[in-house]
């Protein structure tokens, strides 16, 4: 079916190889796919009107493999994406799926798996370089505890600066034009993870040696997993500068990691997180998914779930446009005032406010406090927008 | 009863007028107290062991009160203090109770709402500085929102940056001698509260003008309503330099916000909470509590709720004490190679790290899969501590 | 606006006196909007297009009101039913608010207090019958605790089964058309509440006296705070033939009750409830909103909301129709093998099974775990239909 | 080490082959410990302590495995069996793994595959019987859903309903001493499991044909995945006389169901629920620990936690029982009117109760109000007992 919600290569999305590669292995059953080669990932992405992949290295070159034929395996995916057009906006690293990362990698009590860790990071950033990636996320999913004496956590904190540091003096000496993007979790495969929110990542940022190297790169189900308001959280990203890639997909609240299509959990936050990235001017890069088709789904379904992905973003932006577009919004926003919002509180300083007697001595609560805000209205226009039961 | 577990001065703890003096006022139910003179909990809480209490505005003064009943009050208060040694040694400003805070005091749409928390914020600070206050906590309770339109995150963040430089101004024209502690919370009773975590807080401060004058005011249960470990972020805070204030209770997961007795609550967690503020040497302030009696209590419960907290606060220190000085844990530490984790991971740069071939060429990642990390026994023996069956 | 998502007495909605009479006193803000005379509730509820009206004892005649007072108010409120037409179809009893209630009400510890909260029950179950309802809530909110030994659960189920035995021999013995909901809710006001989901409610029927007068009044947003699929709820509640009467509202996950207006939260739960409710022949009754119009709101918003509440589930119940009509979605269902779930496992009994070997020995584990559910197909029909892009 | 808190054969400890026996496997690595053979866990069970092992039927006999290598390994278990004197208090059908239950196994769609399961599970039961079982669990961990129209929950029901009545038939016609214990659990690996409490698998048993066939096997941990209060459900089984067995474990709160050792995770809840299972008379049957050595370990690490699980309820088991036998603790309960809780609200009978104006009509709800509870004084007894500093 084409049809207006049909994607094109301008509307940047792009796919994890592990997302649509996931055979579906959980934590109690076996996988249900085979294995899928990347180059049909790439060609099936394409055709669906995708216009990027990307790749932790050993979805690409299994782990161990040997140079041969790591380069057999790049030149046949390199060839794939020359012959589709598809772009390679991001890469990362797998630091999470062999038993020797069973403590972590950047922050493992073990140091000599802490280097590994490094080195393994490294040459998947030449890789991501080569192809053409300007971002590289670093998620890191077993930095983490599940009891209280096992991880200091302000040496834990030491040591992943220490790593962070280190990967960001690399990149600057290759000249590499990539940046980091920090990607948060607050639990599992761990108990607990280091730097679990939008929040502890921004903050841990600002205290490496290149913070403009370092971004965050925020999956919806790992805030809603926190329960916390995804749009709330990319709003604060941006308004840091720190949005550099965001992680898509869909959770049904405080559980397990679960990986659902975009649209699919809380379909009122995935509109309203529609509707900043449309409108902020602060992000302007891939609108990437990185969601897993159910293990219930044979290969039909992983596709069917891929295009849903990105149709469900084309409807949830034709609905945000719709909706900021119309007047009775704008009525609302101004009834609601939002305008006010927008207006410093002090343009008068510091002594303008103490000297005015308006803000305080003749201030009447009372009255202030009888005005309706007027957000139960707004909220409905916004639904029937969503709905499209509007006009 | 008086033992080895009863306050003194030296502990350092505090409470907030408004804990005691909780009248039990829930959602669904009247106050089942009547008000406590703040006279008089400043005596009981005295009595108690504690060194010092804590207030908004409006648990000394109400709200509207004429500037005659102010001086009577804050009078009375001093001469307390005065008579038992009490100290003050952190304030904070209502700005939740009163309806015309129904949309949030610094981030409020409304403009001339925003200008009056401002300088009811502005009076509070001064009194605070005369009652030798040197902390100044900012709980953002209404910041926030029930629906996505409502609030422009980005706009509300910088409202709220503009207040808190205003403040921060302020307090250097006068030369106060006092520090700001933003104390974030993820929800309630707003449906999402700006700044939701002590990452998000921290983060925020850094892009503040004055951002050495803040710190943050963790408190256990709000970290907890987000499903996050307290004494991780507490850890965060302190590796940040920012943990200026703490706010001391109980929470038994993701709920409604408790406010249960130090103790209560996630016990383990509040194990490894005092064995970090205790080993810490970046924390010297307060231990306030900030909780509620439950309102089935007359104020027997009370003062059996608030002595409570400080009994069990200093029976986790002891065993803190005893965990960290048993030789026994001392081994299970270094068998679980926590020394490792305390040294770098490159002690020889990015160079050293590149060029030695054992770093990764012949690193072999399954044998050192193959060690056990021995967490299991270490994590026993904290258990057996925290239940005193060790000796 | 009229359109055809403007509500008639046919769709059957109802709402509390105490939802659009709720002055918005929250754990920490005083009421922001003055109190509703309940003959206003009525004929603002009618002109919207309610059918019904519901009450809390309280909510019509305040706590310890003289008999004289409650019949005036009785009758005032017997006149706006008969001038407008609105029905009584539910009432309840407030065993919540009075302090006297601080420890529960059928399961307080105090022997008294239990007596006395049977007898305010049993005096507005003679009102509810006298008002023509034929349901009667219990929802037990303090019937639980915030500590370990406050509460010998075993004993407070003796106590909640002998006051609901007690409650059902009355009606029985008055004669009364009325049947009894029970209303689950896992926590808040207190830490825990007993009977705390659909489940525990159902199953405590069971050991009643008179089951066959029991059922439950499950509330979205109260499932929701355990983080239960609520849909899921209501249809075990439905196949035991226990589904009495429903609240509906919205909850934005695992958090304190929020009481949104229904279809704010957890849209797409709303949206396969309503295909539940419209398609099961097990619910004849009330579509019951419970909510709470955000205390931000004045009355404008108030009735804003009471509107939403209606028209969001008209609009949704015409897209599940719409979703059930679609022969693309048969055949989906179809694909997904619905319509073999619909049949029974073993037609041919015990003895037909042990006997069939293609039901093991012959049996192909790996050849039927290749076929694909196909059900992301299915899910993405029912976004499209919920969207309405679909035709 | 040898104390008090050894555990000997009378404490009736169990443990499931797949605890000690889990290899690590995540949804997010790879296995970090090699097989363990079934031999050498009921050896090593033996030798901690433990009086029994239990298993899923795919645990002692590789799915698939030929009828030779089944009679092998069962007489291998058998043996080891006897020379230890362990016992098999339960088994369990393994529904879950093998992809062919991707979409459950007694509610899958396909009707097959529901087929396979039964026939499975009964093969199972076979084993279970001659191994001299008399619990026989049933965990529907994969019936379930992840999207709303995958699964029609009342027809769900249906089948769930047909597999329980004839597996009972099964049950009752070969004479096995056997009684069924249903395992609740709300989410992973499925996004919404049936059943998902206590509560609801109490609810679905009454609605069987013989239902005294049938009880609940709660664990701690899936409870806990709801935010509820594990103490509390446990009671309402022991009330419904339906605790057949129990799995116990620890979990931090409402995240991926983590199977941490008994103890770890919420420790207060893990004594009040000692507290009630060795003061209620209801259960007698093991204390079966259903937990994962975490990954990070060795088999040193496995050992370790799996005596941990032990110790830790025996600590707890000490310090429940010096709770209930000290003098303080009782008058603090009865300062508490946890003795009025036990007499009936109406011994007078419903007359009696309608006839006394004390009442309600002479009742001073006000008077009554002010009586404190006094439950904080209990509630630090309580945590006095716990950490071991009274007496």
């Amino acid at each position: 079916m084409t049809d207006r919600f049909t994607p094109t290569r301008e509307d940047k999305f792009s796919f994890g190889l592990w997302t649509v590669g996931w055979q579906g292995r959980d934590p109690f059953g076996e996988a249900t796919r085979p294995v899928l080669d990347p180059v049909e990932s790439v060609q099936r992405l394409s055709e669906l009107g995708a216009y990027g992949v990307t790749f932790h290295d050993d979805d690409l070159i299994p782990f161990g493999a040997s140079e041969g034929e790591r380069a057999r395996l790049v030149k046949r995916f390199r060839a794939a994406l020359d012959a589709t057009g598809m772009q390679v906006p991001m890469a990362t690293t797998n630091l999470f799926t062999h038993p020797v990362f069973k403590d972590g990698g950047f922050t493992a009590n073990d140091r000599d798996v802490r280097r590994f860790a490094l080195r393994k990071t490294i040459r998947n950033i030449d890789l991501a370089a080569e192809l053409g990636a300007h971002t590289y996320v670093a998620w890191g999913g077993r930095e983490g505890a599940e009891s209280g004496a096992a991880k200091d956590v302000r040496l834990a904190l030491d040591r992943m600066k220490e790593a962070f540091d280190l990967l960001a003096e690399y990149v600057t000496e290759q000249g590499y034009d990539l940046r980091f993007a920090i990607e948060p979790k607050p639990n599992e495969p761990r108990g607990d993870i280091l730097l679990p929110t939008i929040g502890h990542a921004l903050a841990f940022i600002e205290r490496l040696e290149r913070p403009a190297l370092f971004g965050v790169n925020p999956e919806t189900g790992h805030e809603q997993m926190a329960g916390l308001n995804f749009p709330h959280g990319i709003a604060q990203a941006l308004w840091a500068g720190k949005l550099f890639h965001i992680d898509l997909n869909g959770q049904t609240g405080i559980k397990y990691d679960q990986d659902l299509r975009f649209g699919a959990g809380d379909l009122r936050a995935a509109f309203w997180l529609v509707d900043l990235l449309e409108s902020a001017d602060g992000y302007r890069g891939p609108r990437h998914f990185d969601f897993k088709p159910p293990r219930t789904e044979g290969f039909d379904g992983v596709w069917a779930s891929a295009a849903g992905c990105m149709r469900n973003y084309l409807i949830l932006k034709e609905r945000a446009a719709a909706f900021r577009a119309d007047p009775d919004v704008q009525e609302s926003l101004t009834a609601a005032r939002l305008d006010q919002l927008a207006r410093p509180t002090a343009e008068d300083g510091l002594t303008g406010l103490l000297d005015d007697p308006t803000a305080y001595d003749t201030f009447d609560p009372d009255t202030a406090a009888a005005r309706s805000m007027a957000f139960e209205h707004l909220d409905q226009l916004a639904m029937d927008h969503l709905l499209g039961v509007r006009g």
